[in-house]
């Protein structure tokens, strides 16, 4: 209720500040006989980690998981996983000076004002590092959705400020992403994507960018009017990731321009009898529910807040002050927040398949793939 | 949890299909003491169904709503609110062509691989009929927060195909907004909206478009970290809008190509002593906490999927067919949509005004306003 | 979050006060395909209705419930189903001497202090009303089980005030409970009863008991540890309902008298090679987990609170007074909660019957048993 | 949704087994400002570890709470608090033997049916290691509880097999209970009910018994109608406790017996003014809401299933065997399950607390004291 919860069968509650203690999750309702292992989540959260590259923040976090439940002889037991990542001692002195400052766009005003005082190393709570948390919840979203369903997450760097890839997303293979250091599988856009961000680097500035996901294989029935439609639920699981500020499915805004003539996408029998869509601009869901074509979606995000050029800001006492920030920070976030994307959209997927199974009958044999033991 | 409840603690319920029986809905956790009418909800309704205009669907409902519980002399009691509205008699010869028969871009097909069987009567539960009960919860949240919070909304039709207006909202008035046939107080851009949508008629095709959302005087301090952001609720609450593809808030898809340096709100003291941003890209959120500005959103619809062309499909013994619809339908639902996205809003907001409590103590003020009786 | 919803997969929300509009619920949850007709509800409500004999309340309503939503051509299509019944047109000048007075051990002094005031008119929200909502979902959920699953309820009345019954509930069957005006199975203790209901009407006073609850053929499996296991939530369920005053599940309160190795259930093998315990002491619930034996529970009913006797209480105005009802009231509700009792038992079951779907894999064949259409 | 967490505004979330990993929970919904320290959980564990007495069992188990996020300068930032408790090393062969086979009254069977197997090390997820994060999520609530609101609970053992204390609640004071081994305050009866537990150790036998609770100073207004009563949310939170067979508030299984003119507690103005009842058999909650008097109720617990003596079961491939408990366990659990009942109580009270502030005007004072920073 307090909002740290994602997801009503598969359920992940989120701990932990960026300084201090450790940042974890509880993942409840995961189905028992799941083989899960700290490496199947360590392999996304080294996705995820700073220190990657040159163009992420230097900052080198091992982050490394620890399982402490809900594991037995190496499969889940259908009890709470609780999972979590130590952090490192608190180098509290960087923050010390920004204690009384509020950093522009950052949560600093909105936390001090809501809770009436803020944990200030790192951001506290509002620290990009609870991600981790998610990272590791989908993970094993992720791994039981391939094992039993055969889903497959396809997340990737689509624009970075105006430079913006034009690839079809049927054509990108996991490798390609994961060989680019921007995570941008169009090899001469990733080229200049890389340069622009080593160029903000030196400009002490930041820059936004799009990420696109695509889901493959979910099976038809996913999703529950009206309000909890795959659609929606999908929304909100990217507009709660730190620096989001718009999401699209399907057509999203082009949509607004088209006609239904051209934008209805037509039923016809594919060569094996199955019924397909001639074309895909619903992206894969209708009336909010799956209906087996690919799931495909833009996020946007803005450039990160925190810059190291100075800027005028508001102090504690209500005087107005500069600020200028140290260190090293991600110039741009995306390439690092594609792990980010994808388990969120894991962990939809996820929950939604476990609430259809008490409305699709065993019959339709989506259940009976679930045969782990 | 079968999706048809939103909301933690404002929570609303909706019920019905659009024939047979009735549409409604039940309001749970309304706090006591609120003056409330049948005119209050029924203002609102008028605004949302059809037949307002020539462009609009030409059925005359009424629409008429009818409390049932959870008002005693005239003011709310705090147990639930149950409303509704009486279906007519259903004129199902319309829809018993339909019953074999997938239409594109609708529900139909998702329906009856999901639940088995659908109710094929005028879209059954996927019906926009379900929005009433909406817009009839909308209309309790905006009366409680206009009254306690002044708080405000403003809510109008930004785009229609390629026609947009660039208006500024905050030259925005209610009146201007209700005087245009197509809700969009830019008249000059209203009158070509208008007119392509006449055109629309003619062709029997349909179009999409953008609604912008603004809400003013929202308090400091709504929305949950980490997952239940403010802005992650109301892009969730927007995205399960019939036709919805989009949202974003405050700067969207354009800040991917912004700056931080540029993007940034910097902090000033305003004349009056209070902390403001000089720019507002965050459109009044911060760390998913609303941060005092407005909050301004911009959501993309789809262009209708019923339209009066011919249309390859398939029906369900599994045949290529063609479809043609018959009968009027509205060739552009922004103008009527208004009202959705603005209830939509208001429960969202309420929503989070009430989670609020139980953080924010008393000594701010904001519950203080709270004194009905 | 307001308390008008139990259940989290089949969820049962209710509404209503006893006078003015309607009582009704929305049921949301229950799987598509299931036929359910006016009559399978009508049935379980004329158990709760007043006047079904001389001991119960003689006002004649007759409490006819209607159906609005989620059924379509006889059969649940998976979306909220709305039943309600209209109440009578209100007769308060019967209450309105009642509207300043708090009546003892009802909920006038607690509802006015936390609501700011109340609906006076016979109880409002408190009304035992608000019960035929919880009949009228739980026949949905009965009818459900029972033709899936196979599983039955036999709830009686097994004490009232100190005239109680031995009877085995083995030996128990419904049409003896139906057959008995006070509903217990019991010919001599029922006649006594009788009896002693009978005279407490002539003394204006009332008098408590307690109803014994049976459920049967429970698949092994139902219930969530640790929190929300079978026996909590049917422990819930039944201190819900208003008089209950206590709930014990198998040996209850017994238990505690008792030592480990008498109150141990030992497993065997049955005769047709399924593991069974030789007692049940467990009350078909180990680990909060059912068993497969019978599931059994004992609820406690204070004496009804309404009494022709005259008493003395408090005003509105913090002034001694005297109040004395008048009218004609039940002496004793447990004939008429019987069906109240077994409707919470039902939607207990359902709910974690729906819950189990996520976790228990199709192969263990219980949820095969659902094959609707 | 998988039953492992409590409450709805004050949520608790636990995770763990008995052996390997750890044991912990996280609070979420915590108001920021709260100081919390260390000892204060400490404190409340250490009357719970095992090896206090000569007739607990005699493991030595230091139970060290660690708090790895949630608290800033010693005070609650209002984001979620994890606490563990880390498992000692695993001492699994004492458990080898138990692996194959169903100890009696315990949850190996219905655990080996629903998961499809089960973590075999000391009751696994069953374990009653897992009321750690239970009484240390309590420990927070009463701190808040006590020092914001000045609510006090008292908890002792009222029972034990047939030895039994008829003490008032009112005359006894929490240094009488802790200064008893049993946690009884009534010191003759204390001694009988410790000489007859000891006397079971030597048996190799288990006996259960009856907790008693009073929560004083709840102010009125607690407890959300229809479902969600205090009444029926405290009797959930007990009976989730391991080997709780009934609860009853006020009155309870007595009031059964008892006339309306006997059982009413009729109001009267006390000398400060205040309106009051003569009598209490409500236990402090009435129509579900408490009403500003002592809320008093009674917990049953079986007695513990392990016990030395030799008894019948059956194995994994489904065969009569033997079982036969080594080492030394609890032979009656009430003494330490005292601060468990006290923290379910706690986490209850506290969850409504909040919960009604969303109802209460401010003006009525209950939030105003929640003045922290």
């Amino acid at each position: 209720m307090a909002g740290n919860t994602f997801g009503k069968l598969f359920q992940v509650t989120t701990f932990g500040e960026s300084h201090g203690g450790a940042v974890g999750c509880i993942v409840d309702g995961c189905p028992p006989g799941l083989k899960i292992s700290t490496e199947d989540i360590q392999k996304d959260l080294d996705r995820r980690k700073p220190g990657q590259s040159k163009i992420t923040s230097p900052r080198q976090e091992k982050d490394k998981i620890e399982i402490l439940s809900g594991i037995f002889e190496g499969k889940t037991t259908g009890t709470p996983i609780m999972m979590m990542v130590k952090n490192k001692d608190a180098r509290s002195q960087d923050y010390e000076k920004l204690k009384d400052v509020f950093r522009p766009s950052h949560s600093d005003f909105t936390y001090e004002k809501k809770y009436g005082f803020r944990n200030w190393q790192g951001s506290g709570r509002a620290s990009a590092r609870e991600t981790i948390a998610r990272v590791a919840s989908g993970a094993i979203a992720k791994k039981f959705l391939k094992e039993k369903l055969e889903i497959k997450f396809l997340t990737y760097v689509e624009q970075v400020g105006d430079i913006k890839t034009e690839i079809d997303f049927n054509k990108v293979t996991p490798e390609q992403i994961e060989s680019s250091i921007v995570r941008c599988p169009d090899k001469e856009v990733a080229t200049r994507m890389y340069q622009s961000i080593n160029r903000l680097i030196q400009d002490g500035d930041s820059v936004g960018g799009v990420i696109k996901g695509v889901i493959k294989n979910v099976p038809i029935g996913l999703g529950e009017p009206v309000f909890d439609k795959l659609s929606s639920d999908l929304g909100k699981a990217m507009l709660s990731i730190p620096a989001v500020k718009g999401f699209e499915i399907g057509s999203g805004f082009t949509s607004a321009k088209m006609r239904g003539s051209k934008h209805n996408d037509l039923f016809e029998i594919s060569p094996d009898g199955k019924i397909k869509t001639k074309t895909n601009n619903s992206g894969g869901i209708q009336g909010g529910i799956s209906n087996g074509e690919d799931i495909y979606f833009r996020v946007a995000f803005k450039p990160v807040s925190t810059i190291r050029k100075k800027q005028d800001t508001v102090n504690l006492k209500g005087q107005n002050v500069k600020i200028e920030a140290t260190g090293r920070h991600d110039p741009c976030v995306l390439p690092r927040a594609v792990p980010i994307v994808e388990a969120m959209a894991a962990i939809t997927i996820m929950d939604h398949y476990l609430r259809s199974l008490s409305v699709i009958p065993a019959e339709a044999g989506i259940q009976s793939k679930i045969t782990f033991l």
